[in-house]
């Protein structure tokens, strides 16, 4: 069983309106409103997948209502731990003549510290019955809800670990950096939260993820990721697939063609693809396909965050996984004196 | 008792954002959700005044969930009946500094014949019960969801008119039309309402409501809505007040200075005074004064209709309520011929 957690779920509304009056009255021709949050993405397609997942997070008020009645109307397993503060909602307004977008996103809830220590609770026993069955895996993913400490995975990789189950990672800034110290199995940033992570060696001045220099300062953030903490680091690169540095070797895993289409939910199907790889015992290189594959064909379905099976398995044949050298260890980061700039790669 | 009808209740949401990027990703710095649509604006209105009031309704989904416990919550009386569809929200963006408004308003649910039915029975419980009670009235407000019949009201006025409970109509188009017709005791058009109702006499180009000619020309239209089947007719003018039409005699209660602030809900307010002035047995004269006076003190509250005790009770002082003469029947409508001018006034 894959223990999915969402501790900031949404409600995500999307108006689409003809010509757009940015200063009066709009009657929408079409509203939708679905559960959102980058756990609850994950779980809806391990859902998909057909594997044995289960959501578990934070939910309050009508939007966590709403988010809790709909997953399981869908027939996910979910055991939402009920807050006083209400559920965020994001707010998406599309002018498909225009091609314009705008999107409004709602704080989320306070969380209390006697709600943290009953999600606590719960996702403890959870985990003892996932841990019970065998084959488990926790994905923790997506940012914390105000009034939560910036170790609260940390906190939950810790009690995984205990468990023996193994954890996958995937958040940003703090939460990411605290996490990483408490020895998730697997982390995956994408560039900018890499970046931001190491400040510096990915920052190579908008080069494509493919450049040589570029795969070279991935793969040697990548590296120093796994210093801190990290068991092994799979870099998202956008449509230029993946970077994986693992005990087991390094790999860059590549869609075989450019995909159109809608990218939002595509890094959120990669960490289902590895966690549902994980559980199934699936060598690296082989999740590493299914993830791109997965990716790619969310990408190229019109609804965020979902799939066609068949371009699924379309993409199963056609991405490569190619096996990288072994890098260099990270040198140890040197200060740069202010107003130097950084040497070419 | 006073029984509030809401057909088509709203969850208003507003974001307040500083400087809104209608073409990006906003955060906004702070979120309100409370219960909106005409009938809930004017039983929250009842409510602090200290009316005896319950509101009945249809409501489904989370937002229709929101609206009523958030009502409860607030010690009002609900019914609501239950219905399969999402009841609707309006979405304000409000960004301060520039002083932009975009509004999206989604359109009301599906009402199935089922439902329909299942509301008139709980009407009908309900006001069997006000009437036995005495001093009862039920006020009907705002527009029909889709799949209600035109003259959903008209039925609703039909039944309270059988069981000798006075009736109050606030709506537009043809729910106004049909409404009418079933002759309710008091209807509340406002001056575009009238124009559409009675196309013509009330299209005065723009001429200020209190101009001689402007008033000539609503006391005629509301002479022509009293022909066709109201007993009574409140037009409200804005800020130059109201002109009523009833059996008892004309006024015009016009509040004492122009009020600055936020109109929305003070139409509703005048609503709710003319049902409280009606059940506590107020004079024609004393129920405009108490309305002009309620509708000027929610303009100007910051907050949408809500107002100040002080502000009320300042109004009733200040407003003044002038008989008119008694108008001339209207003429019958002549069919103009294409292209003729209307005649000035």
């Amino acid at each position: 069983m894959i223990l999915v957690v969402c501790l900031n779920p949404a409600l995500d509304i999307t108006h689409q309106v003809e010509r757009v009056d940015w200063a009066g009255v709009n009657r929408p021709t079409s509203v939708y409103a679905r559960p959102g949050g980058k756990g609850v993405n994950v779980a809806r397609t391990l859902h998909a997948l057909g594997a044995d997942a289960m959501l578990l997070g934070l939910a309050g008020g009508p939007a966590g209502n709403a988010v809790e009645s709909d997953l399981r109307a869908r027939g996910l397993g979910t055991a939402f731990t009920p807050i006083a503060g209400d559920t965020r909602r994001t707010f998406t307004v599309v002018d498909a003549g225009a091609a314009a977008v705008a999107l409004f996103n709602e704080p989320g809830p306070e969380v209390s510290a006697a709600e943290w220590d009953e999600f606590r609770a719960q996702y403890g026993r959870v985990l003892a019955v996932a841990a019970r069955r065998g084959a488990a895996a926790v994905v923790l993913s997506g940012s914390l809800p105000p009034g939560l400490p910036a170790d609260a995975y940390a906190t939950l990789i810790a009690t995984a670990s205990a468990a023996a189950v193994p954890t996958l990672l995937d958040t940003s800034g703090a939460a990411l950096r605290h996490g990483i110290a408490a020895g998730p199995d697997v982390v995956k940033p994408n560039l900018d939260e890499l970046a931001a992570l190491t400040s510096g060696p990915t920052d190579d001045g908008g080069h494509s993820g493919t450049s040589q220099c570029a795969q070279m300062s991935t793969v040697m953030a990548g590296a120093a990721v796994r210093e801190a903490g990290a068991r092994s680091v799979v870099v998202s690169l956008g449509a230029d697939g993946l970077i994986a540095d693992t005990p087991a070797g390094r790999w860059h895993a590549h869609p075989p063609a450019p995909v159109a289409g809608n990218a939002t939910g595509a890094g959120d199907a990669v960490v289902a693809a590895l966690a549902h790889g994980l559980v199934s015992g699936r060598s690296w290189p082989g999740r590493l396909r299914h993830a791109v594959a997965l990716g790619a064909a969310t990408v190229a379905s019109p609804v965020a965050g979902e799939f066609r099976p068949a371009d699924y398995a379309a993409g199963l044949e056609t991405a490569t996984v190619r096996e990288l050298p072994p890098a260099a260890r990270p040198a140890p980061r040197q200060p740069r004196p202010a107003g130097q700039e950084q040497e070419a790669c």
